[in-house]
């Protein structure tokens, strides 16, 4: 599908398939083309799902910028990036669009494998100050690139985080002529926390005084009056001619970075004539825009949340295709927030924590149902997990749920302050595999094995909703801490709502044995489901298995292990993760240092990055599908 | 060695072995109890090194805490933890402070395992207000504990990073009366950087509008026109007042938390008054106080840096006793440090990036012959690792020198911004190892684990100074990141500038060979030393071993394993790490995976916590110092 197809106007879109068409365009042109740019958006993404409200608020920002800045000569470092559809097409990829998000497609996020007019990687929050801050300075420091511009686009929800904030306190330390663009749309995928969001809010109502201030500094530049020895006074200056007119101080000067807006990101005429002053200022400066999420699309104005990721939907009518939940297994993530629900009414200690997550997570049941116990922390991974170590240290009990790729960032929280003191946190770690569609920056491959070396840290992955009701029932009794994972989609069972019984802490189970079975498969988590189809498969080929749900990679069941190992040939394990000191390195690390030494293959994903696709797609590519399973049984078996 | 063996008055600290007993003395008498505990610091110091000046610093903030909140059911929440002598000292560890940092004595950092006053772990900076909120809102929720007061402490370097930032801005979320505390003693270890910090020296100098400020907030208070509902309006108005007086905004305020201060941080009547006044108030407040780091010894005030921890002194003229340069093995340190001087003046693209560390990594020697190329960017680790990113994408060499445990905080950084898009960041791994005496939190354990999961990451460490140029110099053709370890303290040899080779990547080599022998020992890095002393105790009891230095981890040096695997009958491997994911679990996933299986033991820290004592006392107990090496390879040889 092309834009002409969608309605009969002359395309301006269709001319533009390079920044350099864009710039040919005259500047009258500008807000038709955002409005093609949207409808073409509208178009493609009812049919091929993606991240819709921020890409449609953004487009306004996006045409200014190609429009001014010589890109790619010029860098735009985009922040999470889910916004940056209009970039894309702008940049060569406006056919490629179709395919976004899908095997052998482009990614749905920016990523410099794809176009030289992605100059970093974007997909966690918050990097891009950080970022472009490094490429600002390194030209600086290059001959012949001291002209070259950088600018940071990032959301008001993303410079909520620690790492955005390390970029500004260190934005002035060192020449540059960085530009931050901060496009607030007054959310971040939930509704954005934090006293920073209301503070931006309240920064927003004293526009009146900032037209005047933006007038003064052009003036002073013209004039020549602002150069790097004056910049200090004059901000100085100018900020307490702020504090007169919006009693509001200002942040972001605080720190040293020039402060301009805020002003209305869908004027893009404006935008331009603002671009062009403000690009050829020197040294570190923010330019706040305000947008709206969703903008163009009534339906998703009104309900940015809903609409940040719609799925398929009908252009016209704006409804939306959902699979109903009748009938169907639930998600992971509700099996955990239920359940969360369940054991809050259950335990007065029990209280969630999540990281601007609650709907992707299903905390949101918990704060609905008891607002006072469920903590969205916006995007402070790091804040998340040190915050319930506080919460554990003062006798509660607290549930963190995290996606396992974001949970990353909160790496030494966990080991420093969590695991060292022994606080008994859990860990609902979602997300947890391959996650498909979002691709590379989201997939949730190296949980187990980052884990697995931190002391005191048990670590367990439920087959099925049951298994995940128990562990999360049996967490209760827990002292220390514990990870729970579980992969992205659905679960199994429709009518899972399970009475839940304490189980015991490292044992795993045998699911079925087959007589004669010379090899033993060992599954973690869901994937369970695939060594069984497996195992149906090899039936027909006569060959037999016994398979093990092992639960758990922490403790491992060693009694267990040793059983098998004396009784097999060989071992297959199966995760769905990082086989590079994950589970079935742990199998491996104890049966050797037992000398209990036999052939064991790993399944899972191989030492490499994995692109976008769909969950089967990536996991038949990675070999832990139902086929590469039995492959890998049967090489092994002829092999003995 | 007690305080009245250091001078004839009464002491009045031998009379406090608790707070409680503290709050029994008069104020007036406080001073001089100040006085003791400097005396006390100084004398005990001077004898068993710790961290001196910071300590030096906080005494008259903790003796007023102390005697104003009801420790240990109010709770104090200290940061990084190295000031908080004077805080082990009230609360009944006095005599045990003669042992502190030494094996089996107590922590040099707060730690709740020794005692109930220590409410949370201490050792990386910036947690405290997290984990501080997380009690402070405890609280709030269990019935009984309304009322209990929550203190953080928090330097001014601690805040500029992410994490404190994090917490800041989710402090005024929820119900909470959490005081924070800044200790604003206007550096960190080395000089602080970043735009906040000089927004703190900015603020310092409007202490009258401050005075005035605080005067009028406890005049409302106390006519109970403070309330929730008028509290942001009157913070409005004053800073509005404010910005009038100070011609400053004032950042902590733009989030919602009321600020007090700058306040003389040494005036210890005046803060009992000063914390008695706010301990009532409600809601989240932070109180500035201004302290000089080394107060109360003239030498460490003069020269904080090197008085932050200045090993044994003589009290009376601060003469420090160092072991020389001359004739001594280089620091591993300072073979990065002047090593990559080197580099740099041999390739234009080289820059160095640390966080806060630039004595402790010997970036100094970068930072003092080529400053522009040299990058100190505070306690933020995280922005570090970006912005190493941003340097990399715009066509730089950047080498990242960070502390093993620190770089923890930069994980999601590592993998999201350099690794997946493979960009040559050179990471300078110190204090990899056991680093002795600073304990359990700045162990070096977990980074073979935690990296070698990483697609497109390598990762080497040197067993001596030759290798670790040859690295260094070896990652200039680097298209991809490359992680480089050492561990704290010195190298081997006093002769180490060696001529820089290219050396193979992903080879390691043969040591030495006796004939007849069944077991290969595989060393990773300098406790290469160790296993070569372990080989001449083993010679004496006619046990005979090869040697192995394998200097990769990944790429691992499969082509040598192979040989070794097939040409003996066990395998012994030894890193100075984490057992678990670590190295010699590459050697076993590897050999289990191909079929290649024999028995492998893994010498390392196995799964546990390992608290403070000498380097060497601690590698004793994990049992791979020499000795442990040996028995381990005669117990094997005898099972074989």
């Amino acid at each position: 599908m092309t834009t002409s197809q969608t309605n009969n106007k002359p395309s301006l879109l269709e001319s533009v398939n390079t920044p350099s068409d864009l710039r040919k365009l005259p500047v009258e042109q500008l807000p038709a083309l955002c409005g093609e740019i949207r409808e073409f958006l509208i178009a493609h993404l009812a049919q091929n799902p993606g991240h819709f409200a921020s890409s449609m608020g953004a487009v306004d920002i996006i045409v200014a910028l190609h429009y001014v800045f010589d890109t790619p000569n010029d860098r735009l470092v985009w922040d999470v990036g889910h916004q940056a559809y209009a970039h894309k097409l702008l940049t060569g990829r406006r056919d490629a669009f179709e395919k976004q998000r899908t095997l052998g497609g482009i990614s749905g996020f920016p990523t410099p494998l794809e176009s030289e007019y992605d100059t970093f990687i974007a997909g966690h929050a918050g990097n891009s100050i950080s970022a472009a801050l490094g490429m600002a300075i390194a030209d600086k420091c290059t001959p012949g690139h001291e002209k070259r511009k950088t600018v940071a686009i990032v959301g008001d929800a993303s410079i909520s985080g620690g790492l955005a904030f390390e970029g500004l306190n260190n934005a002035s330390n060192h020449p540059n002529d960085l530009l931050i663009v901060l496009n607030d749309n007054d959310m971040s995928i939930d509704n954005n926390v934090g006293a920073l969001h209301s503070y931006l809010s309240d920064l927003s109502t004293s526009a009146g005084y900032n037209r005047l201030r933006y007038k003064m500094a052009g003036y002073f530049r013209r004039k020549g009056i602002l150069t790097d020895n004056r910049k200090r006074a004059i901000i100085r200056f100018s900020n307490s001619i702020k504090s007169l007119v919006s009693k509001k101080q200002n942040i972001f000067e605080g720190l040293n970075i020039r402060y301009f807006g805020p002003f209305d990101g869908h004027d893009v005429i404006k935008l331009v004539k603002i671009f062009r002053e403000i690009k050829e200022m020197e040294g570190p400066r923010i330019l706040h825009l305000c947008t709206i999420k969703g903008k163009g699309y009534t339906k998703a104005e009104e309900n940015p949340t809903v609409w940040h990721a719609p799925g398929k939907f009908d252009p016209e009518t704006g409804e939306r295709f959902c699979s109903g939940k009748d009938g169907n297994p639930p998600l992971w993530q509700e099996v955990f927030g239920e359940t969360l629900v369940e054991l809050a009414e259950k335990d007065e200690r029990v209280m969630g924590i999540t990281a601007a997550m609650p709907t992707g997570t299903s905390l949101s049941a918990l704060a609905h149902a008891m607002p006072k116990r469920a903590f969205d922390v916006g995007i402070s991974e790091g804040h998340a997990v040190t915050f319930a170590g506080g919460l554990a240290a003062a006798g509660k009990k607290p549930f963190v749920a995290i996606y396992s790729s974001f949970l990353q960032r909160a790496y030494d929280n966990i080991i420093h302050d969590v695991a060292i003191q022994g606080l008994p946190v859990t860990f609902c770690i979602d997300r947890a595999g391959i996650v498909g569609e979002d691709g590379v920056t989201h997939h949730g491959l190296f949980d187990i094995t980052y884990l697995r070396c931190v002391p005191s840290m048990s670590i367990a992955s439920p087959a099925d909703e049951e298994t995940m009701r128990d562990l999360m029932f049996t967490s209760l009794q827990f002292t220390t801490p514990l990870a729970i994972r579980y992969p992205r989609g659905r679960a199994t069972t429709p009518d899972w709502k399970s009475p839940m019984r304490e189980i015991p802490v490292g044992k795993g189970r045998c699911v079925s044995k087959t007589e004669g079975a010379r090899i033993a498969v060992l599954s973690l988590g869901p994937v369970l489901h695939d060594v069984q189809k497996a195992s149906d498969i090899l039936k027909d080929k006569n060959v037999g298995i016994d398979i093990y749900d092992m639960i758990w990679v922490k403790p491992l069941d060693t009694q267990l292990l040793k059983e098998i190992a004396q009784s097999h040939d060989a071992i297959v394990t199966v995760e769905d993760g990082a086989i590079t000191g994950g589970f079935g390195a742990a199998v491996s690390e104890w049966l050797e240092n037992e000398g209990m030494a036999l052939p064991v293959k790993h399944l899972g994903v191989a030492d490499q990055w994995i692109a976008h696709g769909s969950v089967d797609q990536l996991k038949h590519i990675c070999g832990y599908d139902a086929e590469g399973i039995a492959d890998t049984v049967i090489k092994l078996q002829e092999s003995l």
